[in-house]
């Protein structure tokens, strides 16, 4: 045991038996689903299914956004180049920052903050959120998870937050990111919805989830999509292509019904 | 319409509206888990409960293995730099390569190889499996997803293929495996049982998944278990401390059942 | 010409022809140094034959800093495992962050601020930078570019500064991260002599070069370290091996006269 | 001393005493370039000056070509979603891969086996490269350093060989790398002359470099200039706007002479 020998929590490795936070893996392969198992290793504890089903419904909200985000070019463009998967990948997760995914984070860190000033201060939602509003509107700051460039209802939004009351995690956190869309309206004079990334910080917050970890949900979420993405272009398109980031169209199946 | 115009057929954008493959994205939410989308994103059919099970088990088996593989001690020392999680996150992924992850395109390659001269040679199993080692032997290369550094019975790979036999995935592929599991031991002389990484590339070929994806499940499943890394070191460790590579030790829940 | 055009003041590119910042891309070869070029590129300017020189010192002295530096572990790490030589690159250079090159951008911030103070409030160096040092102290924050793990007379900061005379440079900004170090030894008891980082800091301000570019002189400097060492893992290690964070030996040339 | 002990040849780090390869850095600086330090750190010996000149033309002349590279898209694409310098930089060399710099160390390849095959085969340069040629041909494969799609007659490669035959390195290998544009212009009926890559390609050989390291010269040329467009797009771009690949202009300083 040297002096730099350290401790971890998250697994430990004997010859013949893994343990993911205490479970043998093996009697967790069939019996949970990788959802619950990224709460199981990021939160330490086993949750329970419907908590499994939430993550599942968040997860799968942000698989892909078609081929503009910033991440989904910088993917395409380095495979273009003749580079591995994982460096595709690997760049594409560098574009996930402030602007790109970054707002669950932020968002996550308002929430909490006006539950924490209605305790401290004994006001309603409708006070703490215009209060909020107010100091965000004089600093020149806008306040994550709402609003978006192509989307006026979105359509993952409502679901998540059907599911999460239909489940049973529509909580404090949810009700004060439909106050913070009300108190917008009231103050901007112009509807902001609340965005797939909003109603994604509310519903990490009601599960407990620290929001240092917020924007990693979105990771999660995304690499699948730059795979496909970085698949799709290693597979149909010539290497060192020109990428046009929005003059593109959609060739896939036609819409249909599950 | 530019002269750069191009096609995609993975996701389509629509003012409120987002199809992935064809399918509303707000319909699949709360229908399908996260391991079914995943299939839905990179193949481009809806698959079964049964496959999304699978795919559960698969990406649950390789979640996380400890604080030891190299992604995960690219990820602490990244981050121990005061880093941002997504760009530790992508130097890990940087070190999911040949040595590490890379088993699964090459053993997928081996399995489709066997198959196809089975079909071609009229030979057996047992005959294709001995020719292929032979050849690999003669050229001093290694068979990949066969042996592992620690685990002599990996309890990964036994409840994979129970898992998948249930399922009714147990096909050619894995019976292709198994022979090389065999054939290794008649013509080496040492026992080197199928690793993970060789149990998921049998089952990766049943499901009909392209072997340039192989590595992507690896990635997609490690993602997670390095996001609990990242997280670990921001919270419990100094910044900029020496990362011992092995003198580690667990500290977290005792053995649990589920 | 789309509605996206835009418009770089880099580079501009003809048949046969190539301009970076005005010059004739092949006039400039032959007759400037590669550090007389990056300045071109990131200033818009042709330096002076005395900033090359400055320039090429700072470069010189942190291009590397032997096998301890998370950058050079990270990079070995990802190249052990069989990634490409750009793969490794990348994932160093992630590493130089916050805690690891960091220090050079937080300096000029300083330095700048101080400098400011001095004309604002007709203060003297001293004053101004006892009061910075007591305003840091009172947050619990350290001021970087002063003290070092290893070296408590670094030679690289002697030269750098004697340099900066010999060639003109010894302005303002040298004069205050001096008047810094005594006032530490003042304030903290105890001295914490301007390491590396702080003396190219301050070089860097008398350069003109905006702050926001502090940390890029680290990364050119360091990125032919890193090849180097990804160099040497790849030709004299062995792929996966466990790389010891500090138990190395140096087995290079002897100590040698230029 | 662990089990893990490791040797290393390139730095030698003891307090207040710094040794590149041998010699003392603070001896090194001011007294070489950093083009020679980089040689020295790669290669382990000191260059001369004129070898140190080779190398700065070779680093001036890769130091940017626009913003159309896809490392340049890469990095801009990344540093728009609000990421840190050193990712931008990061996932822009991730673009530096077979297609896109990847050529350097190709043509070293085939430049090394023609001088191989003459030795052996007693045969000329001519007629190894002829046969070369053909070979390549029946395979469908490209000879990497030939041929640009924008500059007909690189000035830079005419300069590096100008530069090369005045400073003594016009060896072997340029005879080698001229013989195969006549050759190609031979064989295929059009010309292909000499980019600059496989300028490069011939001078690293003369230098003895090995072409492992071929792409690192790509890389560490174009690092500047990925910075230079990183920091314009920091300050002179909106955040997370779309980056048309091709449809941009040039606006800075009109043609001057140095």
């Amino acid at each position: 045991m040297s002096e730099l020998h350290w401790k971890t929590a998250i697994t430990k490795i004997e010859p013949n038996k893994i343990f993911l936070r205490g479970y043998p893996l093996h009697e967790l392969m069939g019996r949970i689903t990788f959802s619950q198992a990224i709460y199981l290793a990021l939160k330490g504890e086993l949750p329970s299914e419907k908590v499994g089903k939430l993550i599942d419904a968040i997860l799968v909200s942000s698989i892909d956004h078609g081929a503009t985000p910033p991440s989904v070019l910088t993917a395409r463009t380095v495979v273009s180049t003749g580079a591995d998967l994982n460096s595709a990948v690997s760049a594409g997760i560098l574009a996930i920052s402030k602007y790109h995914g970054g707002a669950i984070e932020e968002a996550m860190g308002v929430f909490e903050d006006a539950l924490k000033r209605m305790g401290e201060k004994g006001l309603s939602e409708e006070e703490v959120v215009s209060e909020i509003i107010k100091e965000k509107k004089e600093k020149g700051e806008r306040i994550s998870g709402f609003g978006h460039r192509i989307h006026t209802k979105d359509p993952r939004t409502q679901k998540l937050f059907s599911l999460a009351k239909e489940l049973g995690f529509s909580g404090k956190y949810v009700s004060i990111a439909k106050a913070f869309e009300k108190g917008l309206e009231k103050v901007l004079g112009k509807t902001l919805p609340i965005n797939v990334d909003g109603a994604i910080a509310a519903l990490l917050c009601e599960l407990g989830i620290p929001k240092e970890l917020g924007n990693s949900f979105f990771i999660m979420a995304r690499v699948p999509g730059l795979i496909a993405h970085i698949y799709e272009e290693k597979t149909r398109m010539k290497p060192m292509r020109k990428i046009h980031p929005t003059d593109h169209e959609y060739d896939g199946p036609e819409e249909r019904k599950l």
